[in-house]
């Protein structure tokens, strides 16, 4: 890996280590770890933990988690578990495939598995005809479901953050193993389409889907100064830690 | 069929006799026939016509079209016949059940399918009247789509107006066979969660899946007058019969 850098996050309450070059976690990330409703004392499983960023801050915001990250590249794998030791987070780092599960995660159960799968997957953009593309690109996505799903107790949470335009391979893989799916659009601006969506699912569960008011980024109309016209909601998520439960909450 | 009562739709533009007691459509019909993007001199199908009130609003507001309805229920049928003579658009209805299409409609293709399918699945509510034949699905949502694509000329259109919570049993119904799968999540108040979706998708696209911002129906926090408190767009599209393309356009 080359060089790297400490990020604040949070609000500079985590300092986690990302690569200068190279896939860095950022504000989907911290969504995720947000929109999980994982409670003190239960078992995480992070697919594909990259550095560590999202089950770091779930473990800042939910007390006595156990929290699990694979991750298939070694040199993620490494600093993930640099990062939970910098910032005093307890993160079990497992490198490994997730098409490939190492044993001693196959043998696990967990009331929680979370996932910001890539967003953009082998030759996703080189074609933009062709459904021999499509169906590459939908296969992996639906890889990364089932493993989750797999490790999931009967009854356990799945929470993926994903682009939007995902969404139709997201439910047919989702399809008769897990119900209650809740999906949370995310847009820039009031008005525009999601540009990404955050989905919970309850493996084994008949519950009804639903499909949610969207999230905002940003109050203004346009963009006016970089990361600097966050909207009150997304602010408290990504400076505060919050946790985004109030937005999957059944309105009475 | 018991009594029928005429009805005004598009601010009274449209006078559609209904049974008074039985199946009676309403906003949701409106609401499909506005999302249709058919042009002039296109030809249109819709699955399950009822009385007729979504392919006459669609033919109100574009002319020359080509409309065609297909009807299980023979009153029904008979009912949307003199709607449109009524009316005085021309409207070809067909009594037949979608899942063994009569033969003359087997032959033929169609520029755009819309279908507002019923919104109880067989069983899960108790069956006491008329009315709730309509309304329960003796066929699964998936056989609704099925037909629609199956009718649609390549690169046709399919409207949808559905429940939100059965986005689960339309994508997995269009994956591979249409894409350009559009979302309009419809919601009654702002930051409420959808209660029905408009889908648009195009036969044998491979574009990716977009999820709107919501549509919502009404302006105020609560519902203060039965019917009064339409917001502007709702009003725009159930008063004055307006199209929605506005909302499925891309923002630049």
């Amino acid at each position: 890996m080359s060089e790297t850098r400490e990020d604040g996050f949070l609000g500079g309450r985590l300092q986690i280590a990302q690569p200068v070059r190279g896939f860095r976690s950022g504000a989907d990330a911290v969504m995720l770890a947000a929109a999980c409703p994982a409670q003190p004392g239960e078992t995480v499983l992070e697919l594909g933990c990259g550095a560590g960023v999202a089950s770091l801050c779930l473990g800042w915001r939910v007390p006595s988690l156990k929290l699990t990250g694979l991750e298939r590249q070694e040199d993620y794998a490494a600093l993930a578990r640099r990062n939970a030791v910098r910032n005093d987070i307890p993160l079990d780092v497992v490198t490994g495939d997730l098409a490939a599960m190492p044993p001693g995660l196959r043998e696990q159960s967990f009331d929680h598995v979370i996932a910001n799968p890539p967003y953009f997957l082998s030759g996703s953009r080189a074609v933009d005809s062709g459904r021999d593309v499509s169906r590459q690109e939908s296969l992996p996505l639906a890889e990364w479901i089932d493993a989750g799903l797999r490790r999931l107790k009967p009854g356990g949470m799945m929470t993926v953050i994903q682009r939007a335009d995902r969404l139709d391979a997201l439910l047919p893989a989702l399809q008769a193993r897990a119900g209650a799916v809740t999906i949370l659009p995310v847009s820039a601006r009031t008005g525009r389409e999601a540009g990404r969506i955050i989905l919970t699912a309850r493996k084994g569960s008949r519950a009804p889907l639903r499909l949610l008011a969207p999230f905002v980024m940003h109050d203004a109309d346009r963009h006016l100064r970089d990361g600097e016209d966050f909207s009150g909601p997304a602010s408290a998520v990504l400076r505060e830690g919050d946790s985004m439960a109030r937005y999957f909450a059944k309105v009475p």
